[in-house]
């Protein structure tokens, strides 16, 4: 049986969301979910639900560390937090997985420090999946390394061929590398170097993705250094709440509009982020999470732990 | 009066949809449009036209650089493509503005191969000014410097604080980096330094600006690097199609939508990109350009020049 460390006290919405999204993510699947967070906050919202059909352990942590925190400040001086407790359960063996709607900064930071990168990753990085019309698209890195050097990008193309392996079943992920041009003499210095490292690996590269190519899905791994992957993720966002906006006042809550948000930017719809290249699988929700996208990590989380993905990254 | 040569055999639609903006451009301003281009294909798009009220001139050029050409190549082996040809005018002084559709390098290439950069700036820069809630954005640096360094960045802003002061009478424009948080910690090595000098300098410096405040229009300025630049727009144009597309599904030509596909993407309808930096004025509209694009590049470029922008810019 598989089971599964979820935060109670991370995200906008907790801990209400996050414990209804975990009864219902455990409920009808062989899985356990251990909460873990302030007994007082996590009883009350347990206290709610009829857990029948639903295996829930809890396990009591009585710090938090707030979204506005420094990271790693913030896990050397709370050893008590529900990040840094939920981390050890998976550094302990005691679960498979660890899923926060947290500091990005925090869980990464924890991850990094108790779990330890897996042997031939430099550099872990922070992915996620978004649906695009020729189906889903891994984009990394999304935040987990502002500065990368040439082969941290083909280490993150390499994670990114063994995630879309396991988790869709692709037999041969197309890699591309963002850019600012199609031609390979294209891009900054970065982006011209990972170029060449890729185009001699054995992977699948099929070479650079444009910005406009994103959303099409050209290929089923795009790979680009943690600034450019952040503003990426968060102007496809901000477009997304423009959009949204527009929308509603047009027509209100038109099927098609639903789909698009979806389409567009929220990512949440396919589980949240989720660190590659630590030994253990991590999954870094969006903050807004509700209990619907807290239900969809946990299924994530059970799809990466059966797949084996944090095992077959590395060596 | 205000001469501006427009180059006929740029972009997807020319020469048909560039002379008849040429044309709309010219009549009922106190400007003169100079068509660059190829005789035959000019003359028999005129002859479409009664040019009354409309000061249209011509100047023949045979050669045309084609989009997919390497920019410095064609500008040194094409000396009389309309490009070359066009940027002439303006070096020469027999015109003040040259708009053109084609390939953004080679206009580019040609404008610093022929004009020059102005005193203290290092690196001319390609803008865009955007619509948002809060009023019109410059973006810059949108392709022209793939690598920068911080003192690059500075002198966007420096240049697009001239602009903003300039072309919408903003008095102390607000300046924003681009980067992947808000506190001035945040950032890869370049915007970490570039946030310093900004800082330190005389400009209205607001600080970081996230990837999902730029659909906001937080300041009036947003400066980064031409690589992330690129990625920015593309990614900007590409989600506003998947937009496009469902937005067309769902109720044809709603007025809302066509509207937000302006607001969200299309910065031709606010003149297209144009080259802070050298000296002289240069318009790069989009591709796609239509007609109605073209006039307002023209009009646009008649604002520059009234304005003395590229007079202000540097020493």
């Amino acid at each position: 049986m598989i089971r599964v460390v979820v935060d109670a006290m991370g995200g906008d919405y907790a801990p209400r969301e996050i414990v209804r999204g975990a009864v219902e993510g455990a409920r009808g699947h062989n899985i356990e979910v251990v909460l873990v967070g302030r007994r007082e906050a996590v009883e009350k919202e347990l206290s709610d639900y009829d857990l029948d059909g639903a295996r829930i352990n809890t396990c009591w942590a009585e710090e938090t560390v707030g979204m506005e925190e420094d990271p790693v400040r913030a896990v050397r001086r709370k050893p008590n937090s529900s990040i840094a407790v939920g981390i050890k359960l998976v550094k302990s063996g005691q679960a498979s997985a660890f899923v926060s709607g947290g500091s990005t900064g925090a869980v990464a930071t924890a991850a990094l420090l108790s779990l330890g990168k897996k042997k031939g990753v430099s550099r872990p990085a922070l992915g996620i999946v978004f649906g695009s019309p020729s189906g889903p698209v891994l984009f990394l890195d999304v935040g987990a390394n502002s500065d990368c050097k040439p082969r941290h990008l083909l280490q993150f193309a390499e994670m990114g061929n063994v995630y879309m392996k396991r988790i869709f079943n692709i037999s041969e992920p197309r890699i591309g590398l963002l850019s600012n041009g199609e031609e390979e003499t294209k891009g900054n210095k970065l982006a011209r170097a990972a170029y060449q490292l890729l185009a001699k690996s054995e992977l699948n590269f099929l070479g650079n993705v444009e910005g406009h190519d994103l959303p099409k899905g050209k290929t089923d791994v795009v790979v680009t250094d943690g600034f450019t992957g952040n503003v990426v993720v968060k102007l496809s966002e901000g477009l997304g709440e423009v959009f949204a906006e527009l929308s509603k006042q047009a027509v209100d809550n038109n099927p098609i509009f639903r789909e698009a948000e979806k389409q567009i930017l929220n990512y949440t719809a396919l589980g949240g982020a989720f660190l590659l290249g630590v030994k253990g699988n991590v999954i870094i929700t969006h903050g807004k999470s509700d209990a619907g996208a807290m239900k969809r990590a946990i299924r994530l989380a059970e799809r990466m732990v059966e797949q084996q993905v944090a095992e077959a990254i590395g060596t």
